[in-house]
């Protein structure tokens, strides 16, 4: 099966570049968290590696380890800044999937009892909110 | 927040003890990949890091590298195996998550254009259907 090559002036590409602004949440050598402006939830972080590529299927293996453990952080952070019941992590590939940017990345959702994801509305999050969130979860991390 | 234990007992630790079969389709030093009894969609596979641990929050961060590295492989094979147009990647964490089974596991659910993803019914798949895919998988991992 032919690969679609990684487009490097999709969104997230942009926002690892700075060519966008995000509301950040964590950053190391390999990975960038920043909140989904489109969010499923309060707290909707996606984790995001710095290496190109468009999905799991055409990651380079060596990012992943660094990937899934920038996960497990992200989600323990947003567990204990919203006081979560639970969290949720979602990797969608190709468009049969559901994915909409073709640069890899993982949604940790914080999850509550009885409260059901919020599907993809296409609404946008006011900046004021993605903020404030942002916040919440980068004290968490400390 | 105070964590629940680990649960020796649970299905997926009798299953990787070998006192409950199920239909393998990978194994390595870490992992463990075997069918979901329940799919979602033909080809649903779930990969089991062999570390104990309730889910992704209190799982060892050195288990997580191979654990992803398992999820991709698995994932292309679903998609050599079943032809499929994507791959969709969950994990769940706490019942409010709608976590069902107490040990760290990631499921890798083959996906076609136009077909949404079966609910968690509760319907066990039939044995020679889930031997059969499991035959596939095994045949595109090579």
């Amino acid at each position: 099966m032919a690969e679609t090559p990684y487009d490097p002036q999709n969104i997230f590409a942009k926002i690892l570049r700075g060519e966008i602004p995000s509301h950040r949440v964590y950053e190391d050598q390999s990975v960038v968290a920043f909140m989904d402006v489109m969010p499923q939830g309060p707290g909707h972080t996606l984790v995001v590696p710095k290496a190109p590529s468009r999905n799991l299927l055409d990651a380079d293996p060596a990012a992943l380890g660094p990937l899934l453990k920038a996960v497990q952080k992200v989600a323990l952070a947003v567990r204990k800044a919203f006081e979560a019941d639970g969290v949720t992590i979602l990797q969608f590939n190709e468009p049969a999937s559901g994915q909409t940017v073709y640069h890899l990345h993982i949604h940790v959702i914080p999850r509550f009892e009885g409260i059901a994801l919020k599907p993809h509305t296409g609404v946008m999050e006011k900046p004021e909110v993605l903020a404030d969130d942002a916040d919440k979860i980068r004290k968490a991390l400390v």
